[in-house]
């Protein structure tokens, strides 16, 4: 890592497609495997994912749920028992047949999601009213064969946290699957700042198996969709199918109302497109690996003098919780280095120059807007933190507007066509299969969500002119 | 869960095997998988295993790892590069042979570790000496098929951490493998209180690629060893199949020195077998999911008090780091929880009784020495808190006593096969394979280790008298 072209990357503008592919392997977040569709996740993409964890798991453990592992290997016939199921996830299957030097009597599928053994599992562990609600989550690797895969956002294996419930009432599942939303909706938000719409799947969109699922979806920066995480009511589909039972207080016997949820590594990529741009990253301080990188910048007898105050402000820093990184590589240039961690999409950078310390000053570079400022020495540490916190604010902000101006009402079919080619689309819809079928092969486009906090309106689709039955618009786009 | 023969499992003396399943059971640890020789972790497990890698993880991170995540399916003919490493693991293996609905060209191996696929990307990332040391670690699961399965001993699905490092020099190499065998020392002494034995495998016991294996022999109840962690110096071996080199400071290409060390879910056995006794498990407080139970005991108009009283005390526990848990289900006995949280391995236990606190005192039961003590109640956190830290060094004394006295040094080979039978016997051997081989078919024990601290000796072998080569006595054991 040395020249200045090693860093160029392909503008957004130019190719959105090529920009990410390089930006994802430049900015050493991810690589390809040696198997076709499958990825390494190399340290600093990893640490995303370990502080994206840090964030969910805490608030999946603060509403009542605990860990558990579950195995990879399932029995081929468990798929099968739940129709939908089994139709769903069979084309992306990848299956073991040998083992131990033998092939297997029964195949193993490696899972592509645990419904059904922790289905199993549950159908052991619950008998009465009692042992209600049950509620799992795993850390887990999964496999979904895919035919296009790119990395993050569709990849062979994948790693993701699964949510899996079991309750006494339909009234009590549903507001599991609320409060799942509710911590993915505060991640999207507080943490990702994402700001997603938040709503319910149309029916031909629903997970396999499940009576309503619930999803959020981001605009990324070339207008397109991405789901970030979804939240499913699986009603008693796989309590039948699984026999999880419970005997009730009155002493009979009733299926238990399931739910899952899951927010996988997709979210980096999620990440990557929402907020990055031709430089390269810009990440949410509360994922940066980095929050602040100090550059010394010094080469005659002050040098040592510069490394020790910024050891010593590292120091500082990292005990007011910011992930501080200095980069004192002597064989790489001060601005190879600049340009290096604003591909990275470090927030702030510190550049700690011999004349500006001379002057009790050091420059404060903001990747953000690009702004630099120059702080004074004693008040580094408070002004990094201050501006951490309106860097979160702004970045928010600017995902917000940006999918509010690229977020339109279609009128009519015309319209609706002209408009989906970039962006978010709202618009009335009958909801049939075949009018949703016509969409997806004249524009490529699906419906994304019938959002929460749209308001009720009773007009007629606006491909066929169907009545809708939703009451209120929907959202299409393309999506990834 | 409701009637007293619910908790009882058969004494270690009587079947030392049977006790270790139904324990692992009972205590709600784990279960076994529909797919034979798989494993659930059930959350009181699950936790267990969180705490260890909390405890892991961030020494990893300290000594200068970084965490990153490779793929699960490997091409079969990555395993095939490194001669000695494809015959120790071929008979282990499971293989998907069809994916996405068809036969796949080349057949995937599920990882049985990770050598290889992290060998082929390090060669694509390292290219100077500037790159070195590169030191990297995952948590992952990895799948070895077994045929005598056992819950967290041997299951074809199991989690560990496995490390994995190259380096410019041997010495450096072989510096890392010291550092990981540390953190590794630090987890089994003073987290995991196992006091187990420390020093090199022997030829024929070192894992399939390396030149050195070093691990930690801890002893089990029933005075059998396990084996708590490894880590190898592969020297070249890996750097050679996988091409993994670098340019050094004078320009020329230079084969890097690898390493790798894991540790796995297996820790967990240890320490139900190192620990427990006839009553259940005991659970060393830094690995306790609950460190202490608050057991309130009252049924009049008193149980509201009690209840609050409690309540404060969780939160004051909680505040300082104790993790605390309060049992106040209504429909089971207080004896009943006592045994049943005393089989979970609970070091502290709390009551809350009536008449104690109209007198200003609380009981607190000790799971190890089964002693209880009135402690007045101003002074209960505070005693919780010292206790467990004797409870710790009480554990971690009993453990060594243990090994210690089950260790035992066998001048002949009549004395030898004797005293193999139970606990750690310390003799001279010749290190020929034959003579390992001729020891393991008569008495199933194997060369656990030479260990570090053994005093220089120069007998013969205590088998067949050739001369030993290793300059100190080694230890032999029967094994999980």
């Amino acid at each position: 890592m040395a020249r200045a072209d090693e860093l160029s990357i392909t503008p957004q503008s130019q190719d959105f497609s090529a920009w990410y592919n390089e930006i994802v392997q430049k900015a050493e977040l991810a690589d390809r495997g040696p198997v076709r569709g499958t990825m390494v996740i190399r340290p600093y993409g990893y640490r995303i994912w370990e502080l994206l964890q840090h964030e969910l798991d805490s608030r999946i453990k603060a509403t009542g749920h605990e860990n558990a592992y579950f195995p990879l290997f399932i029995p081929e016939e468990y798929l099968k028992r739940e129709a939908e199921h089994v139709e769903g996830f069979s084309p992306e299957l990848a299956v073991v047949t040998h083992a131990g030097g033998k092939q297997l009597e029964e195949p193993l599928v490696v899972r592509p999601t645990s419904e059904t053994v922790i289905g199993e599992m549950m159908a052991n562990w619950i008998e009465s009213h009692r042992d209600l609600p049950l509620k799992l989550n795993q850390w887990a690797n999964v496999v979904r064969w895919e035919m296009r895969p790119r990395l993050f956002l569709r990849t062979t294996e994948f790693l993701w946290q699964e949510g899996h419930t079991a309750h006494a009432t339909e009234e009590d599942a549903k507001e599991e699957v609320a409060t799942a939303l509710n911590f993915y909706r505060e991640i999207a938000d507080d943490v990702a700042l994402l700001s997603p719409v938040l709503g319910e799947k149309t029916p031909g969109e629903r997970f396999a198996g499940a009576l309503n699922t619930y999803s959020l979806e981001a605009m990324m920066r070339d207008g397109k969709a991405l789901q970030a995480a979804t939240s499913h009511y699986l009603g008693t589909n796989f309590a039948q199918a699984f026999n999880i039972t419970y005997q009730s207080g009155e002493g009979d016997l009733q299926y238990c109302h399931t739910t899952s949820w899951g927010m996988s590594t997709r979210l980096i990529g999620a990440v990557i497109m929402a907020h990055g741009d031709d430089k390269g990253l810009i990440l949410p301080p509360k994922l940066a690996p980095y929050q602040t990188v100090i550059v010394p910048i010094a080469k005659g007898p002050e040098t040592s003098e510069i490394k020790k105050l910024a050891d010593q402000f590292a120091v500082d820093m990292e005990r007011m919780g910011i992930r501080t990184h200095i980069d004192d590589r002597a064989y790489l240039s001060p601005g190879f280095k600049f340009n290096a961690w604003e591909q990275k999409g470090v927030p702030l950078r510190c550049e700690f120059g011999e004349r500006d310390i001379s002057k009790g000053v050091v420059t404060l570079h903001n990747r953000l807007t690009s702004e630099k400022q120059l702080v004074a020495i004693d008040k580094l540490s408070e002004t990094v933190q201050t501006e951490l916190r309106q860097f979160e604010r702004d970045l928010f902000e600017r995902a917000k507007e940006f999918r509010l101006a690229n977020t339109r009402y279609a009128s009519s079919k015309e319209e609706f066509f002209e408009q989906i080619q970039s962006g978010f689309v709202v618009a009335e819809h009958c909801g049939t299969k075949e009018c949703e079928d016509l969409v997806k092969e004249t524009s490529s486009a699906t419906p994304r969500c019938i959002p929460f906090d749209a308001k009720p309106t009773n007009g007629a689709c606006v491909i066929c002119g169907k009545v809708s039955p939703y009451g209120k618009r929907i959202i299409f786009a393309k999506a990834y």
